[in-house]
């Protein structure tokens, strides 16, 4: 049997859409570690009777239920009272909370008041759990079969709190049996029909015991392949092996984790190779600058980007000849080109991308809708020059191009 | 009685810690914005039972029931066949489906492929709700009492079903009866903590009326002011005025939108005086003038930016004397002063501004540590350079510096 947790979390800011919820992630990803799978998450207001029920009906399918939020000091933090609802016994005054929030406030050189002592008040029978750096203690009850845990809402003492206490006692709890294995492949040039359609067809014979998942995660497509099973890492190793070869260089990285840009990938590489990189870009006015600079390192490889917004000073910048503008439109092949060589010549970089195109929602022509955009790439020896249309916003638009433009570069850098 | 809204959200991704769940809070901003608040939000994984049966438990205690997941055309993609099955119907080809999917794939010159053709078979008696941008249709079927839609799990999706098709037809279907009144003011130059002390202590008689709450929107703070009462909306224009007149400069816009950045502001700014602004920068990247590009209607007030990263190149693109980088180094007031000189000669804008400075987690020296960074802002009557140390890591430093010099430049422009 499968250890199942469930997960609680309470707050009006989660309704409301005031905050994003990061605390679950956490939460998820360290029962991960551990082998723990989270089987349901809800989200409640701060209302009593609902937080009570709650519990109970969570606590009645689950061998761990998480409870996260509702245990500071103010009227609306309820868990505590909910809590003792649910496993019908009263609220008292906890010792060990006492004590820690004394300890707590003369640390602060504060007085505890009467908002702060309400923490202190925790259902009978439940045990603490320590808070190293905030006031609200966890509390840690048996409800049932369920072991029921509260945690605080404050992300920095959560992270605290896992760390120090709940991860560790719940390792010793449910020892894993069967570890899961996992791997991601970071890919793009596929879209996530065009890559499933291609493993059902190539790989017929596709073990059910690897589960594989799809994650879009703009501009990459993540492949997830789990397993969990005797041999399981064998049988993992193999399969990605296969599925490796069929995607060839639409894989940028293969491995645990799951943050990855193609920046991230691309300036190792120009730095292993000692290359450097320089930049001439239109419509996506210096993103593609800020992705490769945002990666630590980027010195070594990256002295300068030229960000050409209008046409003259297209030709004042990178001696794009009039010309070339007047007659093909800053929109072309010709004039990609000629930012290209322009920024070669003017920085001191072995690689270039230039990029023009209609980021919208104005500037199109007849010919040139919204989306259409020119992307040149290459070195000294080889110039290339691409079209495409990706008619999406604004944002979204210049995101896709910059994709595409350091993939570009990192296709040519591999296959070199 | 108010309107019983629940959430199910469903995705292995989400409860494996993989992704933050983004789509959620974009769904309970837009329902709070007609008026409806959700009452219980549950997160599943993509398995077809525990979907099944949880549709139809979150289904017989809310009058709508909104699906976010589960649409696409992938195996792990399982939200029709699970509503099908709690709805005890089955799986037909929807023709309307159909029709959408071959626009879609005609618009991006491919083939329907087989799993893409998954996603036209929907439960027999449900409508689909129009997507603008991708291939997912949007479900929609009556349950008992329950009006449940299903939403696909890809944002930008998601935010146009929302706005053309979803929010319009639960407006109508549920007209608001107690509007709640709430603005939002967005500041940047003031701590949460300094804020809240402020407001207590100018403002000893707050009304109670007037709910404030604060969120860090990185880099901005927003305070947000909400009530929900007969003359609500005079109170709350009363108590926002007070405010407005207590922050001053601090806050960039007042209104209901949450989705503002500085640049947001800036640009129309920068339009209504007709001036034009250009960049000169070193430590962020391009990333400022990123910023500047992504809001349409630029190329009125942005003609060119320079990304100066190596020493070299200040003084090729810029003509930053190379005695100055010399005898002040590359992080100092006169660098920056000169990159801003060069800038204007160098470009067609009015105002300049110019960053230099170590975003780590090298390049530090003894006197300048990671964070150090000078800044230049001004036009070519006045010029200044202020220092600030940021130590918060790399991307973080950048986004923080993109936002004070943009700042910057803002006060200027309204105290001008």
């Amino acid at each position: 049997m499968t250890t199942q947790v469930n997960i609680l979390l309470t707050g009006n800011e989660l309704m409301n859409g005031d905050v994003i919820d990061t605390n679950s992630v956490m939460l998820a990803q360290q029962l991960n570690d551990i082998g723990l799978t989270i089987n349901k998450k809800v989200t409640i207001a701060d209302e009593l009777a609902l937080l009570s029920a709650e519990i109970i009906q969570l606590s009645q399918t689950a061998d761990v239920l998480l409870i996260n939020g509702g245990l500071g000091p103010t009227i609306d933090d309820l868990t505590s009272q909910a809590l003792a609802q649910a496993c019908c016994v009263d609220l008292h005054l906890n010792l060990q909370a006492h004590s820690h929030l004394k300890t707590w406030a003369k640390r602060r050189n504060t007085q505890l008041n009467q908002p702060n002592l309400k923490q202190a008040y925790l259902p009978l029978g439940s045990e603490i759990v320590n808070n190293a750096t905030g006031s609200a203690v966890g509390i840690r009850i048996q409800l049932g079969q369920c072991l029921i845990i509260c945690t605080p809402g404050v992300p920095s003492e959560l992270s605290h709190m896992l760390k120090d206490e709940i991860i560790p006692s719940l390792q010793q709890l449910f020892p894993i049996t069967n570890k899961k294995n996992l791997i991601r492949l970071q890919t793009f040039g596929m879209g996530e029909s065009t890559l499933q359609a291609l493993i059902n067809d190539k790989f017929p014979d596709w073990p059910n015991e690897i589960a594989i998942g799809f994650r879009a995660a703009m501009p990459l497509l993540e492949v997830k392949l789990s397993v969990q099973c005797p041999k399981g890492k064998e049988l993992l190793a193999q399969w990605q092996h296969k599925l490796s070869n069929l995607l060839g260089s639409h894989i940028l990285t293969i491995g645990k984790s799951n943050h990855v840009t193609i920046a991230d990938y691309l300036v190792p590489l120009l730095i292993k190779s000692q290359q450097k990189i320089t930049l001439a870009e239109s419509c996506t006015g210096g993103l593609i600058a800020s992705q490769i600079t945002a990666i630590a390192g980027a010195s070594a490889v990256f002295e300068a980007g030229f960000v050409t917004y209008s046409n003259k000073m297209k030709s004042k910048m990178l001696d794009v000849p009039a010309a070339t503008l007047v007659s093909h439109g800053a929109v072309s092949k010709a004039t990609v080109l000629a930012m290209a060589k322009g920024a070669l010549a003017k920085s001191n970089a072995d690689y270039v991308i230039a990029v023009s195109g209609i980021a919208g929602p104005d500037g199109a022509t007849e010919d040139k809708p919204v989306g259409s955009v020119w992307i040149a790439w290459g070195n000294k020896q080889t110039l290339q020059a691409k079209y495409y249309c990706i008619p999406v916003a604004r944002q979204h638009f210049q995101q896709v191009v910059a994709a595409r433009s350091l993939d570009l570069i990192r296709r040519m850098l591999i296959s070199s």
